[in-house]
């Protein structure tokens, strides 16, 4: 991927795509990270190529056909984030997405463009967008092609049926008037035009024309045999329980008294440092370390140092950089929300799960508190809940994690909602709904063995399964109904034999041989 | 199954469930609908048994492990759709369910009273509702389970998870705690307090007292080796071409004068029998023609005859019959939504597709309408949509397909509603978005020829799963989530080798082998 950091357009930026497969979405998430982050200044980003294929299906399909079954799933959700990251921008960082393409935009590629906000085609009589997984290779558009069809661009459901089975895809007005494009463009001024355009978002941003970016520096981390340690996070894994242990230590020193004195801080400020970190363990654990079923979350530190960190972030929320942080919390919980592990939080004498970091406690399947103090310890496990369980750290649903919790339950909802910015002992959390269960020292230890030893005795692909049920209560959005309904039905096709086996449609691709299939529908 | 008439309860009903497994469930649904038609002064319903394990998920275990994929797909289908019914019953019919629980609901028997509007629990210190898939099958509670459990029944998440998990289930007052049943009854007065439950139920229902039932009399049918025939419904299986044609007759008399007059028809007035017959048709095509991909709707018929129908059945939707009659209609055209083959409607001169028959044009993957003549036919193809299309045969997303299919399009919605009560010719329907595409008499035959062959030579997963995201745009529901997230993931599990494979629990269970389980978690 060329990154071309002003690319002609002041204030603009372009991302030039040659082929698109896992690495590149590697790099692409890495560069819409630093977009936003390193270039402040910048409003609009034009997503395009100067060669004839902008975004071709293609280059993964050798990657999909031999791939094992879970890097295809983790690949697809991964991919799926990062398309909602590029939405994000658009909605709250005021990084505008556009789309500038001049020959094929199919598969993969195609749904890369339709997460940008604005998608031009070149109109030079052979440009297509397309969507060709059924017709070709037996499977679906799962990284939000088929949710995006038809409940962000609300193409008319027959016509995305037709639009779905069209191999070479469709061009000119059809694509207009299908809405599966937004601008048609004569091949004399495309590059014009998409200046023009890029020019028009970047202008309306809200984003600062002259801040200084902060960069993401490398992240400080050591991977071990059974471990990963960050400067604020580590993981420690047992292999033969089949878990791993997340520590996230909370701040050491107080908040900076400005923003200006955060931004100078960058990379190594805690509240940006340990979202990095957090989130790369999390995909770490989620791509290499499969047989690790059970996430148990730990954190250490202090509760007032972690709420002046949090009470920061909301006083200066209008602040471009200290907005993005928050929004990188946001990120990395929503990565909790869809995680395929069963996660859980325990709440100890010594924890500091307050502001950002409590919503783990409601991001976990289950949470369990240490009731009363330590033998040999006279600290007792105290949590806080503060505004960012109640305002922006939203999940994919649109609601916030206590909102979800006690769907239904309005005056579950008011309890818990009262407790805000009030310390919580394991009674008071118990009480107002916010834990599962709490243990006192005597039964601590031996309670918990019997739960993880039981957890772990189960099919995982029931847990899988149930946990991706039972996390999202309530209201579907664009994004639930992608991790949900369409990547569900995805990993449902990708499994069987008229996709992945012998003589399916993936393996069959590209080898001149046509797919055999099993004709019964299910 | 023992069905109790009176039960010794004035309007009262009492279905007795032994156990329960896959003929209990045709039994269930064949029983729900009777209640319905035969008994109008029935208000209240109660499930439960004498038996000491009320409700058992074990009689159908073995089913499940030895079935093949689809029969389990299609059970967990059918059985949705029933207990769908049991909730509409309730709010579109004043027919209230309850369930009585004196031993142990589990599994599929938790799930159905799930369906119900209040489960009592006989608080003996040992009766439990429980869902032991997850712990004893590897599977997931399919049937609605999960979903209900969180978005009906509002469990909060973790306590579902917890739940969801306890082989042995939870009992007395837990069970209220976690709002898993609605009352405890001790022993000693558990019927007597079951009998006032339900007068209570009964006594507020609209349900006439004295009004007369019609007999659903068994269905005129014929199977031939390719071929169903019903009075007003038939359905030809080219078994080439891997495709169906249904074609539904519209009625050859005006509609009745009078409610009465339609109950004296009862089961031989059309808009019944009609409903009836596609009904059984949509369910013996979906479980015994499994290879059959693409079913092709036609209809035949006098415009103005079924509109007579239509009129009338809007006219009289305060009588209990009518209302049952455009219920059942709802739920056929429900079906179609989730059936999982390639729907296409053909509009062509003779063809009667308006009122309640023109849904199926918007229930179609794609619709074709004939433009112009035939050759030796002066006929052209019309259609005319009604209030049916604007109100009450809504899907189970609670939008009626007109809005389903202009979701997100305003102008398109105002325009098709604009032709509600006009005669469209196959320009109008064009124009108003009303059919995917119009072909003339040279076109017709090839055009359509080349749509079907195509289509059959598509993987038959990917065409499920592609046609499950794009039938259900905007907001999801109970229903929806059920047939969406919940069944694409208990789809998803049912293949796995953890629940199917030689070693799965589906098939270990009550071998006395323990699982042994692929431990990847994906």
């Amino acid at each position: 991927m060329d990154v071309d950091p002003d690319g002609g357009l002041h204030g603009g930026y372009k991302l030039k795509l040659n082929s698109y497969d896992l690495g590149v979405d590697i790099e692409l998430a890495d560069a819409i990270q630093r977009l936003r982050f390193e270039h402040p200044q910048v409003g609009a980003v034009v997503i395009g190529s100067l060669k004839d294929r902008v975004f071709c299906a293609g280059a993964n399909i050798p990657m999909l056909a031999g791939a094992p079954h879970p890097l295809k799933v983790n690949f697809c959700k991964f991919t799926n984030e990062t398309r909602n990251g590029i939405e994000e921008a658009t909605t709250e960082s005021g990084q505008r997405y556009l789309t500038a393409i001049n020959g094929t935009a199919a598969g993969g590629g195609y749904e890369l463009a339709l997460s940008t906000d604005h998608i031009m085609l070149i109109d030079d009589g052979s440009a297509t967008v397309a969507l060709p997984e059924v017709p070709l290779l037996g499977v679906l558009p799962g990284t939000g092609g088929l949710t995006r069809l038809v409940d962000k661009r609300f193409v008319r459901r027959d016509l995305a049926d037709v639009f779905c089975t069209v191999e070479e895809g469709i061009k000119g007005r059809r694509a207009i008037e299908w809405k599966l494009v937004d601008e048609l463009v004569p091949r004399s001024v495309f590059a014009e035009r998409v200046g023009e355009r890029a020019m028009e978002f970047a202008e309306s941003s809200p984003r600062p024309a002259d801040a200084t970016g902060v960069e993401l520096t490398p992240l400080d981390r050591t991977f071990g045999e059974d471990r990963v340690d960050y400067s604020s996070v580590s993981v420690a894994i047992d292999r033969d329980a089949r878990s791993a242990e997340f520590l996230i230590k909370g701040p050491v020193e107080g908040a900076p008294n400005h923003p200006d004195a955060a931004v100078s801080l960058g990379a190594q400020w805690w509240a940006l440092r340990a979202a990095r970190e957090l989130d790369d363990a999390i995909l770490h654990m989620r791509v290499n370390e499969l047989t690790i079923g059970t996430w148990i979350i730990h954190t250490e530190g202090d509760l007032d140092a972690l709420l002046d960190h949090d009470r920061f972030l909301h006083e200066n929320a209008d602040h471009w950089f200290v907005n993005e942080v928050m929004l990188m919390w946001r990120r990395v919980l929503k990565r909790v929300d869809v995680t395929s592990r069963t996660i859980v939080a325990l709440v100890e004498p010594g924890s500091c799960f307050a502001g950002m970091l409590a919503e783990l406690v409601l991001a976990s399947d289950r949470t369990y508190m240490f009731l009363g103090s330590r033998e040999d310890d006279d600290r007792i496990a105290e949590m806080e809940f503060t505004a960012s369980s109640a305002g922006r750290l939203t999940m994919s649903n649109e609601l916030t994690r206590i909102a979800t919790r006690f769907w239904g339950d309005d005056e579950g909802f008011d309890a818990a909602i009262a407790v805000i910015g009030k310390r919580l002992d394991a009674d008071g959390a118990m009480e107002a709904g916010l834990v599962t269960e709490i243990f006192d020292d005597i039964d601590w230890d031996d309670e918990l063995r019997i739960i993880f030893e039981e957890r772990t005795s189960f099919s995982p692909d029931s847990l899988t399964a149930m946990e991706a049920n039972l996390r999202f209560p309530g209201p579907e959005t664009l994004e639930t109904k992608i991790f949900g309904r369409l990547t569900a039905w995805q990993n449902w096709v990708f499994q069987r034999p008229n996709a992945s086996g012998e003589t399916g449609a993936l393996r069959r691709y590209g080898t001149g041989l046509r797919p055999d299939f099993d004709k019964k529908r299910v």
